[in-house]
């Protein structure tokens, strides 16, 4: 069999950092072998300026060609959430592999026409993932893998929070992503569905409950038209029951001036704990409560060694890996799941409870704070 | 005039720190004189052995004597927080000057008896004030300062956490701090107070309403007679609103296994950004966002230099002090508010205040999270 | 014209980094097109394997074939540095542009013929380049910058180290790396080549003399044949006094436990300081002593803005650069040099004098750390 | 017996340092009482003045008059370095215990009559003890603990520098401390003479043989008179061969512009390794490489809980200690030492082998850093 023939649908950043992994991840992973077949986007020239910078072999600017090639076997989407769900399900119905970026969908409704039709796939041998690309993060791999070992023993108390400050700024002016229309939400979607992904993963354990509160620091800001109302959240908190008892609380903001992309995860286990944050995503805070009262300490593990996961394919020990590693590390494990016949993991089910969560918090913001059960 | 006699009550941990505070307040601060007559406990032998300990003239068993010398001008209670009401208002009544370990009293009512016993005496010029030190760590008294200025522009969110880790062993036993009858709350009353009070100094705006919640993760601990129910919170959560528009969460706990009093304080603002750990309390994090951007981050001011609040009493600069000088701060504040005759700041009211803030916390959570308005 | 051709020479981790730099070259930067002709090692198989891996076209196993294709404008030589020299010289003879993985060459003989070639090539427009990638660090490109507005007003002390841990084991068997006929020196060419580049690069003054000590602290270790003599340092400590009147001092180890990868940099001078480390790459900290006392602090620049050197080819504001990418930035800036005929940054003669600097300090250190004149 | 005497010699810095100690070492350390008998100075008035704020009883002016009281049984020397030996020896004969602040002595010849006295006194029970207060940091107390347990294996090499700032401004005024013959050299003797106890005392190996450096950043500034030249050393550099055959660097400066007070230590062996900033003095950092390869790293002990050295006398676990408390674990362990009848550590013999190192970075120095042995 010959490589597998990839399309990626947009090309802006996210389209930028995909390509960026189905360029790379042969060179690297030992996962089969990919071509890079098409880019798609709606401009035509820009689309195939982007191809061509980014390795493609051609560009089209109708995703729906991509769907009768016999040549594209694995569909990327990273087009803006509202037309996540007809291209995947047409995709998936055309026996393309998926792989959706993060939030899954605008809205649950369409979250679960995608569930649905990533099961009818499934059962036809075709895969599909939802790109919650830090899962892929070598430091939070070994998280899992620790917190699975048991090495915190039972987990308690979790705090999460994804603080950027791209807004902080009162003058910025209005754009579709501050428009609810156009982009469902704001920090919520863009920055809790991270957030609440890495407590559902590293947890293990279903969200039960949870009380919300959301806010906008800057109501008005100037559009095209002149003021123009944000319709979004600029920040987002709420408080998680899991069913294993735990609790977890979940910030995230917009408005945390200086934090660039603060995703900070600590979590506080009766046998040891562990602390993270993405800007230094190269090293994993853990301190074992086991040892002698002594030496007990948070240590800071470089996570770059061979023995860490994903680290072999990479670099001798001790060379940081960027941010972007992470989509090439996801694009490896979907190829492997491809190959084996196995589902892959965050599938569409996983992005459907995180829009579950996110729509929670919106609903028990709404009722000044009281507890929704999900 | 002489010195200031003072009468401290209490001789366990916080009875140490505020001895150590009156033995060496004239030793650094240019504060009036004062001298330490009594330490009064109700065991006999070992107020005693204190009192030769820390460096008082004598001891008793009963506070009430103190009341009656003329060589009593200061009482500090330092004794449990259901003895604070009785004794502050007969202090105060007394015409003795009274400080009193925070948290100000354990029930809303009592703290109301007490602001009013305050503004009797503050009438006749008799001084009052609740022990909220960590007013007085320099880091924290510069970040009032830099507020005031208008370093961080508008404050839009702050972030404050309290976590200790010394009930994260499941099998300690019951004591008197976990019983509600005894200790009227866990982490709130220990540790959300200071953080309330943090929220309340730092941005100088009342908190308006909050959603709360509260868990206790381990249910039962071994007592004296066997099994029995732990009746506090374990750990405490909260969003609160503050008049200025600002949000602040809330998050204290004694379970966060590796953290061992680590308040954190993060506060963030249109123009810049604070950042603030009690485990390094000699440092203070300032992110100004009005610089170059190319030049832009978070810096450690180590607050250990001349130019820093009650700096210049102590060391030569990049000396760090100690948890301990805290209280020597806040006693030199409170001796030169003696003086000049002007009312000390926490005064009893923002004592209350604090514990409004608590109240409201336990209501809302047991309201499953709905909002309440202080 | 079309894109620039490039011949790689050698596989292994240097192969692999410099590989990775030309497959993504284009991605990023607004450079020249390159294409990715031919990988060269000696074993066929190996080679051809390697080659198809990491994106190349074809394989060789004879770097003078290369030499005669007119396809082939870029010769990168990432061999082992007894072979630099060779064919260094033979390639810039034949007019391809050259870059040649650091240090330049194992004898200060072979350098100084490597210069003299380059001398000629470059009055014929062909273009050479020595391999410090660390200079396309974008946080010690922004170090410079700061340098060089006169942040850090007169340079007088720097502190530079480079210290890894894989030698520590002393149950580590013999390698070609610890015999001096084939490696030339230990610690001293393979890391404090790195370190000395940066003393010039950053203090922009050369070094007029030093003193030195060079140790082994593992003397014999066990190879094919049974116990062998380690005949290179394990680490190397020298004081560099630069013609500015400033002094460096230089540490570099592979015996420091627990350091992976630290090259340590920090700058003093009369207004302000810098530090940095290469296993936080991506930030800088930088201390200005021209703000009020009250405010001053090292801060933590994330060098991950579009305002720092090389950020606007990568992502957006926050997202953090891997190590590799220093080989990529390094790429775009010889191509651009070759396409404006400007002599590429560091040359031979900037390899050549750090080579000079690692022979005075062994000839110091032979001499009981008598200083050496430069 | 009644309490122990006491006399301090000086009431500036280290005078208000140590008075400090012996105001507060009863109060936490179950050692031998003390009363604060007398404080001496030149000044009739300043020294009564800094008597009554410091806690002394009386103040004297002639440092004689205290050797012929029997209530005085310690004499603690904080007067300039040349007045030492002739205090010192003069006390000793007298039969009172001595402390001396570091350095010992300003002259090898001084020191040497010095270490004759204290052994002369020791044969009669009297004691003697160099203010090498650092040796009394709990997290440095802790990293030798570690070290003589065998946690670090072979200790190779050691990094030391002292950092300081305060000369970094090029036009500061002249001052005693820049003149030769009253400060007897620079940075070397007030900073080095506490980094290279810390190697003898950590490392507990002589050194044996050394290179040096030295420079005068700064060469003339203002003085009464007009520009005078400085004298004394801005900054020292040596590398120290230990007869363990471990190596150490060492470096010291007060022109490290933002460096306060970073007395910095790092630790390599061959098993673990040890990293202290004294900006940071209640953390030790601890690497074990003897844990997994993937949990591996460089752990933050907080230095605060009473399983460490010192801490069971202070506060509860996660109250951290200033500088000054080092000067009380001093007094601490030499009152103990007094009534046990131990010789205290560090001696001057310990005192006089730091001088010897000092002397010999000066000879070295003066020979272009060839190699002294001492």
């Amino acid at each position: 069999a010959g490589p597998l023939g990839v399309a990626v649908l947009g090309y802006s950043f996210m389209g930028k950092a995909h390509s960026n992994a189905w360029r790379n991840v042969n060179a690297f992973h030992p996962s089969p072998q990919v071509a890079q077949k098409v880019l798609v986007g709606r401009d035509a020239g820009h689309v195939k300026e982007a191809a061509q910078q980014y390795g493609w072999e051609e560009s089209l600017t109708d995703w729906r060609q991509v769907l009768d090639r016999d040549d594209i076997h694995i569909v990327d989407i990273c087009t803006p959430g509202h037309l996540h769900a007809e291209i995947a399900i047409a995709a998936l119905d055309a026996g393309k592999h998926v792989i959706v970026e993060k939030p899954l969908a605008n809205t649950l409704a369409e979250a679960e026409l995608m569930v649905a039709a990533a099961q009818r796939a499934q059962a036809r041998g075709v895969q599909s993932m939802v790109g919650f690309n830090y899962r892929r993060v070598p430091a939070l791999a070994l998280a899992k893998k620790l917190i699975s070992e048991g090495r915190l023993g039972e987990v308690r108390q979790v705090r999460v929070s994804y603080l950027q400050d791209w807004l902080a700024d009162a003058d910025a002016p209005m754009t579709w992503r501050l428009r609810q229309q156009t982009a469902g939400s704001g920090a919520l979607g863009d920055l809790a569905s991270h957030a609440a992904d890495q407590v559902r993963y590293l947890c293990g354990s279903p969200i039960e409950s949870l009380t919300g509160t959301v806010n906008t620091f800057v109501k008005t800001r100037t559009g095209p038209d002149g003021p123009e109302e944000v319709t979004v959240d600029d920040a987002a908190w709420a408080t998680l029951h899991l069913a294993s008892g735990a609790v977890a609380s979940l910030e995230v903001s917009r408005f945390a001036t200086g934090r660039k992309n603060s995703l900070e995860i600590e979590i506080y286990g009766s046998a040891g704990s562990l602390s993270f944050n993405l800007e230094r995503l190269n090293e994993l805070q853990f301190f074992d409560a086991t040892e002698h009262a002594a030496t007990q300490g948070f240590r800071t593990i470089p996570v770059t060694e061979p023995e860490h996961p994903y680290l072999e394919a990479w670099w001798p020990a001790g060379h940081i890996l960027g941010w972007d590693s992470t989509f090439t590390n996801q694009a490896a494990d979907f190829l492997t799941a491809i190959r084996t016949g196995t589902a892959p993991s965050p599938s569409f089910e996983d992005g459907l409870e995180v829009q579950k969560v996110l729509a929670a918090i919106e609903t028990s913001a709404a009722q000044s704070g009281a507890a929704v059960v999900l």
